[in-house]
């Protein structure tokens, strides 16, 4: 594995350094080849890193940097403020790492609308896209999953928008997951060529012209989640309802089975011995498995993790920023869509 | 009870009478006052009452007519095709039955494009109302349910249609569950006013300035199932993405658990042991619970089966229409909406 520089913006999310600190331990751990820059709040920073183990510090100590940033992007903040008024935030400062080649990638929690202005200011985008996505793996049937995009950076797409999410979301499930044909589909509310509003037959349509991208035409909901296709094309409106939904049914399902299980003692008993199973399944179904969208599009490689991503969740946001840095993610996306557009 | 009279496509969905025929007999049995007006293929129909009991069948042939339609609106008919050529279908018939006074309400499993757009032709819409909406209950975390609403017909909408929505899920909300001030939300990708679309601002001042409903603002898809609101009001897009994401996510999550259990043997045991906890909770959760969709904003009781509907589900659509033929729906939004509008 080549050396890898990763600069966290530690004191985005609910939790801050308590969680960033942490899951950066684990990832110093299990990629040794990998190094970090921590933004922010230098004492809080140490505070969490001196709860790492004396030995594990002074091994670790060469691969990290702890840069001070004087302020945080707040989540209340508006875009404007952002980029106006915080530009020695942790967030700005490990996003012109990106930019200015110290680092190969930015993890941040923090606010999205946020992370995405000054990640579009400050790393430009790359020839022929517009405005970063965000995009996600799902867990699907086929014990594999799909990547379901825009999550919500874009509310309203045109056909040449959605076009553009076909291309990179193409390209993102052959670069990580080695998928040579990855089916794509565009999401509507029938598969019938005459549904949806004009604009998604439209996008059908220019979508369709590209003969790098397999697509299968339009899907619909419920077949997100049934493995046979590897790329879903949504605005970032629906995109985000869906995933948000999907959030709450699935705490909705987890706790009516709780309660199906805490009936009476009996129901109790079948679930304590029941419970390596559920607890297996849980685990399959791990939201925290699946932390950390990229907004894609952009000249560098920028992961957001969950507001309220733990450790485990905001490690494999890291893990997933690393891979993409491996693969050198927005370098094969920018040769794909020379290739496509001119 | 009053006396009422249900009119039934029994040509519509994915099984025809095999399936519609089996769901009235049921409802014969549990509504003594309720007769039914059954529109299809005659010879089919009677095939399938012959297989209920001789001595319920003559019991039940006061509170039957079966009323022969010449040909079926196909799911692959565009709504003109529907419109203009399919005069004397079930699905027609049916819905005349509805405007000529014979008939309380009308129960389809029909292609929901020609369902929508025959109703809307044949019964007109309320005053107000542009354009009927699909509803329907979803049920949520504190055991009570939640209308969302619109599934499917209008996919675009501007602001004045979503108040429309509003409005009318309100007074479903306090007709059907007697709820005095159900909270109405309007989903959006986040809860901050300058969230979303500018229809949606603009849709989120407009239902504010009703007195007559609890608005809530806007709420995020994770909340739609949290019991905290009773009334969810988007458009017919994310609806119906909505509402199938959710289809697909709860065959994901059932099939995973399903596996899980059928691991080895051990797991195995531990199922059997389990099985009625899980049916128990597969009991509650159970979609045909809450099949039967209402088209709402017409001038009469229209109730849209789901397609693959089973004989429990068909049943439940048309005590569905039997619910709201009791609480003479119609006419109470009616009034709701004359006093909002005028």
């Amino acid at each position: 594995m080549t050396k890898l520089i990763i600069a966290i913006d530690c004191m985005g999310g609910d939790f801050g350094p308590s969680v960033t600190i942490p899951a950066v331990s684990k990832a110093l751990q299990n990629f040794p080849q990998v190094s970090f820059q921590l933004f922010g709040d230098k004492k809080l920073i140490e505070k969490y890193l001196n709860q790492i183990r004396l030995k594990d510090r002074t091994e670790y100590n060469n691969r990290l940097r702890i840069i001070a940033s004087d302020n945080d992007v707040l989540m209340s903040d508006s875009t404007a403020i952002a980029l106006k008024n915080k530009k020695t935030s942790s967030m700005r400062l490990a996003l012109e790492a990106v930019r200015d080649g110290q680092a190969n990638a930015c993890i941040s929690a923090g606010n999205t609308g946020a992370l995405m202005a000054i990640s579009r200011f400050i790393l430009k985008m790359l020839p022929g896209i517009d405005r970063p996505a965000i995009i996600s793996a799902i867990p699907t049937l086929k014990n594999d999953h799909v990547y379901l995009l825009d999550l919500g950076a874009n509310i309203e797409c045109d056909e040449k928008r959605l076009t553009q999410f076909a291309i990179m979301g193409d390209q993102l499930a052959k670069c990580l997951d080695k998928s040579k044909q990855p089916k794509v589909g565009l999401l509507n509310i029938g598969e019938e060529e005459n549904k949806g509003s004009n604009v998604l037959g439209r996008a059908s349509n220019m979508i369709a012209k590209l003969d790098s991208i397999n697509y299968v035409g339009f899907i619909e909901g419920n077949q997100i989640f049934s493995g046979d296709y590897q790329v879903v094309v949504t605005d970032g409106f629906t995109g985000n309802n869906v995933l948000k939904t999907s959030e709450g049914l699935s705490h909705y399902l987890s706790s009516k089975i709780k309660i199906a299980f805490e009936k009476n003692n009996w129901t109790r008993f079948c679930g304590f011995l029941a419970r390596p199973v559920i607890n297996a399944f849980k685990k399959e179904i791990n939201p925290e498995k699946y932390n950390g969208a990229c907004l894609i599009g952009l000249r560098g490689i920028v992961i957001k993790s969950h507001g309220s991503a733990n450790v485990n969740a905001t490690y494999c946001a890291i893990k997933e920023g690393i891979q993409q840095s491996q693969q050198k993610l927005p370098q094969r996306i920018k040769d794909q869509l020379l290739k496509v557009i001119y």
